[in-house]
């Protein structure tokens, strides 16, 4: 498929300045949505997806939770499509999140979930997919074909869309979205150096954790995935606060963390935890905006407002995960057992 | 503290039959919390926990679903503790789930979400702690201290606590649970030769993933957290469900696969996800009452109906990490950096 190893995901990572930049000037459509949603007004939100959408879906969690003061809930769509469970779902807002609009399972949840009286949209990058003709209401993401397997630009897209679809339901206008393609594309040229040398730092790592507090913590889900799925070490994401509950037991001097860290709430508390984890020896990478007050190799990244922070925070870690791929010799267009559509049930 | 290596968390794991005996057998304090809840019946359930009752929490996401067909929600009380978020919150259980009852965050949101009108139930081992001061109602899980780091009654008895409730919030009672004291003791014997041969399997792995669907994910959950905490392994599970979307690529020969596989829908479905993963060379180690169709080392445990089967499933589960840590090198009583209560916000 791919000539040079890597190319694939390469290119479409540079592709996201100007997709963000897109967005944020056609907000229209988006608007449009968020109007319908304003008209029914819901008493609860509930956000379905799966994957990498998954960590989408809990950046979105804290938008919804934060600025449009509403309870949220992410789905487990077993409980409608192995227990047939059917709840009334009159009063909540159910937005599932999909790249490709294709997972059955996801289909079968939001069908389901329309019948019980929930107001239904569909966030894809596949308008004509079978989740968006599910759903009343649909957003395109509009990141072009994603032919790399690792999602990229699909991801960044899919949280631009969701905060520009949430800020346009409190009534704002897409203040702090606006410039976030230039800053982007200043952030994928700032970051090349820092990230290509924690990728040499990080060339012989068996075991990865990740972690981020508030809106980050999104990010360091999405962190773990991604250098799981492309470099085949073991990384998984724990809160900062979870963290101190047990896993930090796990942390040794053959730990590499990667701490989000971005100004605001929740780089300010991650900042209290990170001590403890240098104190178990680990190596740490850190990402953002907000250099911890601990040693660390920093990625820094321009500052934002708080809440659309993720938007940026996965660029150096998608460049981290691809340049630590191909720095173990591994192509990360062509990982080994991964399809594009999962069909789970 | 322990003179030989896990001594208490060995204490602890053996109680826990007649904990679950003693449970079911007292379900009339659990009966009256229900006829509370029942009396203002709710439109939407939110859970708060962190670290192993964060699994429990998980657990009871699928209960709530399922048996009350109610729409649910996992909290993140950083968005009350770190930013302020003040929902309305009326029609809303919410259930905290804390074996100490004493996390700041989880108190601190708490009390946020009952002045904003939920109605608050405590699940502790901690009558007297500050989360059980705070919720107009409570449930005493009733364990007994616990003195291992690692929890494993608390756990076990959280799940039949919330198991009651949820039962009699439906109105039953509690036939299901009536005969796991039993069951629990039957299975602790029955499984020790297995758990002790998957010990020795697992001895010198360093990578394990953990999965499993609809109930059974809880316990799959925690299994990578307990393994983790007490073996210093890096351990993450994944629903059945999300591994074929990324994770599986991180697996290979040097993997090891823990599977809970219940008789039911859930462990239904996960039997068509192992397939792959044993085509990815993992070992492959089931626990459960329905034996996998792929091949694996199997540890079968008593039936049950499915929503009680996470009550059983954890007994091998922290066998396993028991006998593993020790079989490592381990003590698991006297694990690096971990508290027992941990102070977040």
């Amino acid at each position: 498929m791919a000539d040079e190893p890597g190319r694939l995901m390469r290119a479409e990572i540079a592709e996201q300045p100007g997709l963000l930049s897109a967005a944020a000037r056609q907000r229209t459509a988006v608007a449009e949505v968020a109007a319908r949603i304003s008209a029914r007004p819901p008493r609860f939100v509930l956000l379905a997806a799966r994957g990498s959408s998954d960590h989408a879906a809990l950046y979105a969690k804290y938008l919804c939770e934060v600025l449009l003061q509403l309870p949220c809930g992410l789905v487990s769509p077993s409980t409608t499509t192995l227990y047939g469970a059917r709840p009334d779902l009159s009063g909540v807002l159910w937005v599932a999140v999909s790249q490709s609009g294709g997972s059955p399972d996801l289909v079968e949840a939001t069908r389901a979930a329309r019948e019980q009286g929930a107001l239904t949209v569909a966030v894809t990058n596949t308008p004509a997919s079978p989740l968006a003709g599910t759903t009343e209401l649909a957003v395109d993401i509009g990141a072009g074909p994603e032919l790399a397997v690792a999602a990229t630009k699909t991801y960044s897209a899919t949280l631009m869309a969701l905060y520009l679809l949430v800020d346009a339901v409190r009534g704002g206008d897409g203040e702090h979205a606006a410039a976030l393609g230039d800053l982007a594309a200043e952030a994928l040229e700032s970051t090349a150096a820092a990230t290509g040398a924690a990728a040499e730092r990080l060339r012989f790592v068996d075991r990865m954790i990740t972690t981020g507090r508030g809106y980050s913590s999104a990010t360091a889900a999405e962190a773990a995935l991604k250098l799981a799925e492309t470099s085949y070490l073991s990384a998984r994401s724990h809160s900062g606060a979870d963290l101190l509950h047990g896993p930090v037991a796990a942390i040794d001097g053959e730990t590499a963390a990667l701490a989000i860290s971005s100004a605001g709430a929740g780089g300010t508390a991650l900042g209290e935890v990170l001590p403890r984890v240098r104190a178990h020896g680990a190596e740490l990478i850190s990402v953002g905006s907000l250099r911890p007050a601990v040693e660390s190799l920093h990625i820094p990244l321009p500052g934002t407002a708080e809440e659309v922070a993720p938007i940026l925070e996965v660029l150096p870690v998608q460049s981290l995960a691809l340049r630590l791929a191909l720095a173990r010799g591994v192509d990360p267009d062509q990982p080994r057992g991964l399809d594009k559509v999962t069909r789970t049930r």
